[in-house]
């Protein structure tokens, strides 16, 4: 056995599995005008593409990440990488989004830190990050240059674009901007009109970063920054992506093995802290701040039904055929909010089907290994459209 | 007409009103221990009372507070008091705590900020405040300090303890520990145990408290400390104790009016916002963070089934008869939970009733004007006991 032989099947992925995916970056190189009226000469956006795009070139599978999410959304970046992408469970060969059939396209949104431009890049005319001095970004934003980068890959259309929490909102914007590119639209744990509970709490987020003294108004070194703030915001936020009752199955009220002999303190001593401050201590080594002051935001302004004058207005052109999911336990996008979109879609007169998923596993659901949800999404995929 | 009679109205309560009401202090001068084996060599609880005490001492309702709340829950402090007490809509002549029939008693926590003995308090032997040198206190080290005022005014018994939130688990405890000396529990919105979604957002709050700078470790100057960190924590809390429906209704996504000409912006910009921004700014103004440490720490660690083997186990001493209410869209203390605590009293052997309130304004339901609620309670407190 020569040394080929033993490297090869390293290198070849598990059965079912994306294996080795490689970032790339488009620069468009042209002025973006974003919808506030502000412009870029330019902007970068990191993707990721899983199988291969036919000769047709009409097999593509957008995924469009949430507001924590990135462009590797299945697969490795090496050999020794233990944690595959966020929607691991969901794509890859055989999966639900079959990378054998489809070729499976993420980017990073604009305004994000994972690669695409966003606050945290260099403002060419100072050498620094642009800070909030980055234009405003809305959802229409990151599907519009979504839509560049669709271009530029010479994509003749996408058969199916999906997405969960702000990835749903994506979704559906593309819907509405681009009804001829679009074959099948899935939203999924989302909504078409942030709600004010939902905007509280990503104000408390934002308030958390931009009270914390390390934040300067935004100017802040890479790197540095309102750590602290921004790993409260993620701790909050964290408990609204769960339920009571996962949270309850999950921790309880167990105590870490360290507490016994401190039992009156302000450390840890619930598995449930040191979980969530794991989840904050993380979040601030891959995650900017002011690129989550600019999601929050781009997530609150998300209204259809202000927008477009009625939901029913907002769907009009839609030519897709769509499929809507709820999800039981999800009380940040309660499952209401979900069912909504599609009567609209159908009170509109296009094709929609809503599904609620029996889970009690909260907003992340849409995360979480789901046999039915698998079934759902292929099926959705391979049905026809006329 | 002389002056007498000018200003004799207006030292006449309202009908229906307690009127004016002046705190006092009760002064524990011996050595308490706490259940953590910490000894105090005496403390403080500030108290209002409400109504007379009757010939047989047999009259007074005990009213318990919650987290943020304090001694202060009727009548005003001055004739230009805009802001009655937290619960005057409850408390006062002919309401349904009726004070011409009851003697009504309300004492600040231990451990609180609002003249009781806590954390802001200063330390005799050093001349500072005890910051996180106070002993840690519990549920149970509130009652035990409630039950000595109750000595110390010379009451032969409870004719009804009543209280929501954390206020409600201190109802619990005392039917439990001092059931000789109870006739009526009235928990409402509350739980026997503090799930982990609870302790979650307790810790979040902790710990924007104690990683804002200004914290030191408990040891700032009165006035002074994590204004930040706390009113980030309040703006957090004040959402759980709403519901997505009551946002919706009370916010929506209206924008402030200043708000138009700046539409691309972190400042305010919608009405949850500015209530938020208020909600934690006001807080601040009123509130020791530190006590917020002590306070949420001590909902934590509320857990009769751990205390005392089982539920069962601990309402096996209770004597008193129980109402417990549970209100509808209460999402922090759910409904669920406060059924189970009249389940297990009724399983102990006791006298116990569940009544579910239709609300959909989250749990400050029980501070919120109720026809219905007032019926409950008045009638219950009416009840004959045998």
């Amino acid at each position: 056995m020569n040394d080929a032989e033993h490297i090869a099947p390293l290198l070849r992925p598990e059965p079912g599995e994306v294996g080795l995916v490689e970032p790339r970056d488009f620069h468009y190189a042209a002025p973006f005008t974003f919808e506030s009226g502000q412009v870029l000469p330019g902007f970068t956006l990191r993707y990721e593409t899983f199988g291969h795009l036919n000769a047709a070139r009409d097999n593509t599978i957008l995924i469009l990440h949430a507001l924590s999410g990135d462009h590797h959304c299945a697969g490795i970046h090496s050999l020794a990488d233990r944690k595959p992408g966020w929607w691991n469970n969901l794509i890859g060969p055989g999966k639900a989004v079959d990378t054998n059939q489809y070729f499976v396209l993420c980017a990073n949104v604009l305004g994000g830190c994972q690669g695409s431009s966003g606050p945290s890049s260099l403002n060419p005319e100072t050498g620094r990050p642009y800070g909030i001095t980055f234009p405003f970004v809305t959802v229409r934003d990151m599907v519009r240059a979504q839509k560049l980068l669709c271009d530029h890959l010479g994509l003749a259309c996408l058969h199916g674009v999906l997405g969960g929490s702000m990835g749903g909102m994506q979704v559906l914007q593309w819907g509405i901007e681009y009804p001829g590119f679009v074959r099948r639209l899935l939203p999924m744990a989302t909504t078409a009109r942030e709600s004010a509970q939902g905007i509280a709490f990503n104000e408390v987020g934002r308030q958390a970063i931009m009270q914390d003294p390390e934040w300067h108004h935004g100017d802040y070194p890479r790197g540095g920054g309102p750590r602290v703030g921004l790993a409260v915001a993620r701790m909050m936020a964290h408990i609204t992506y769960l339920s009571d009752a996962s949270m309850d199955r999950k921790f309880g009220r167990r105590k870490k093995d360290t507490a016994d002999s401190a039992a009156y303190t302000f450390d840890v001593q619930f598995e449930v802290e040191s979980y969530l401050r794991h989840q904050g201590e993380s979040f601030i080594n891959r995650f900017d701040a002011n690129s989550y002051l600019y999601i929050t935001r781009a997530i609150d302004h998300f209204d259809l039904t202000a927008a477009y004058g009625s939901l029913e207005q907002a769907f009009a052109p839609v030519q897709a055929e769509s499929l809507v999911l709820g999800f039981d336990s999800d009380w940040l996008f309660p499952p209401e909010q979900n069912r909504q979109i599609a009567l609209a879609l159908l009170r509109a007169g296009k094709r929609a089907t809503y599904a609620q998923l029996p889970t009690d596993l909260g907003h992340d659901s849409f995360l979480i290994e789901s046999p039915l949800l698998y079934d759902l999404v292929r099926d959705f995929l391979e049905r026809g459209h006329d």
